[in-house]
């Protein structure tokens, strides 16, 4: 079956950025809104995520001339979450300088009668006991992912596990993988989150590529090699949205198709750190997307 | 035309490692030695290098057995050349607790009649005063390479943007490009590098892979992947021991070849971190790397 429409709650936030390129105060930002400007692509996406008064209304409409759905963005009294951080010349590791949880402290997100039937489901990092109870709001999601951050497994691993056993794609970056299994080696680490529930991992390594695990198969890629790195801010998530939203739309789940999602992800990626917020994603063309995947082919094969 | 014999001109030394996986001491270790033991998996080596009267006979023996020509191997009065250094369970970086240069303070390599002959050379790292002194000393090469180190680009730039004059391929990791070339951007810092002369810049990023970079293509591939990695001590010149190896095997230069020769230097190296020493690839079979060879196409192919 072809296509599916993707479920994506998260984080949407006002990021204010400082890179060795320039700098940029409260621009959209946030989990949920990468993964889904770079899931349109693919396949429809409906964003669950809250936001403050303070909400800029431009960055409302830029995300509904997105395509995306808005319906689950609610407004709350109070002010939008804001992330303040900083990349010097490696761009590889953001400095945080300051989170200001704000409306976001209290999400709980409420899944509408028509989103419990969505068969993509993506969970952005954000606590684990938040996306354990989107997932007891599903009716009978096809295929569901999550992500997290080395808070989560520092101060809620009890939680997280239970929500391994659930989810079908767990996404991570290499440290937390590390942390999370206690496994210095990515092999041994991946077989340790896969024993808890998962049957596909998914380690970002950022400029580093990315590396996929399922008990059949690894597959292992380079990054997307690009001349200029503007902003690496949302690149994690503009993968994952890449990445599901290829599996959306081709509706298959075998290895094949999941070593194609990881190169869709990682080209969705690449354009994404070619400047700061959304910038260059929003005016990506379908056409582009193709266009880097055949470089990437050309750039990896022998 | 196929097949040709490959002169390697470096250092030969004991060398005493502490990984966390076990330590030893006096080992059989130098560069030279680590690119002859890949290399000639593909075609005949002649090793030009200088150790003490105190270098083990077992050790001698043990090239020999390789299959690798000492002729130009001298001993000196005096000490081998000596390295202690250890590694921590981020295997990508080593750390010198001590070197002893020895005889190799005065290696003056001198080239025999019949190994100015040689179609092949590869220059390890050593001081490019004296790679270059290789230089004018051989007749006609057929493709000549060269390491270097970060001491050299520090002390010695000069003379290696004269070597970078001469070479063919120039063999590094990724500091050493960014420090020679002062860019951060690793395109940026192969096409400055190409811009001193030579036509293949090969960076090498240990656990991260390789990328080679030409005025027509650039080529990336990941590490192959390993559950145990015990010492990664020669990695870098096994990785080009089977790179010029295979070069010189196929006698071929473009790019299909170069991308092929790549992932071969990639094998052996991944061969070579499983032991201390050249235990590993000392007793590995040819039928063993066409078989890691044939994983890594299944490990990256989308």
């Amino acid at each position: 079956m072809n296509g599916g429409c993707i479920l994506a709650v998260g984080s949407v936030a006002l990021d204010s950025v400082r890179t060795p390129f320039g700098s940029v105060k409260d621009a959209l930002g946030g989990s949920a809104t990468y993964f889904s400007a770079s899931a349109r692509f693919f396949s429809p996406v409906s964003l669950v995520a809250v936001v403050g008064e303070d909400f800029p209304k431009r960055y409302l409409e830029r995300i509904r001339e997105l395509g995306i759905r808005t319906e689950g963005l609610r407004v709350e009294k109070g002010r939008t979450f804001r992330w303040k951080g900083c990349y010097d010349y490696d761009l590889n590791t953001a400095k945080t300088l300051k989170t200001e949880l704000n409306v976001f402290q209290s999400f709980k997100p409420v899944i509408s009668r028509a989103q419990k039937n969505s068969r993509y489901v993506f969970l952005a990092n954000i606590d684990p006991e938040i996306q354990l109870s989107v997932f007891r709001q599903m009716k009978n999601p096809r295929l569901t992912a999550c992500d997290t951050m080395n808070y989560w497994i520092e101060h809620k691993k009890p939680v997280l596990k239970k929500l391994l056993k659930k989810v079908d794609i767990f996404l991570c970056n290499d440290s937390e993988a590390r942390q999370l299994s206690s496994e210095f080696n990515l092999i041994q680490a991946s077989r340790w989150i896969i024993s808890c529930g998962p049957r596909l991992v998914v380690i970002k390594k950022g400029e580093h590529g990315v590396m996929c695990f399922s008990k059949d198969f690894i597959f292992l890629t380079p990054a997307y090699l690009l001349e200029k790195v503007f902003d690496p801010t949302g690149a994690g998530d503009t993968f994952a949205g890449g990445f599901i939203g290829y599996l959306s739309k081709t509706g298959r789940l075998d290895g094949g198709a999941v070593r194609q999602a990881v190169v869709y992800g990682s080209v969705l990626a690449s354009y994404n750190v070619e400047s700061f917020s959304l910038d260059r994603i929003a005016v990506l063309k379908s056409s582009q997307i193709q266009e880097r995947y055949r470089q990437f082919k050309e750039m990896t094969r022998f």
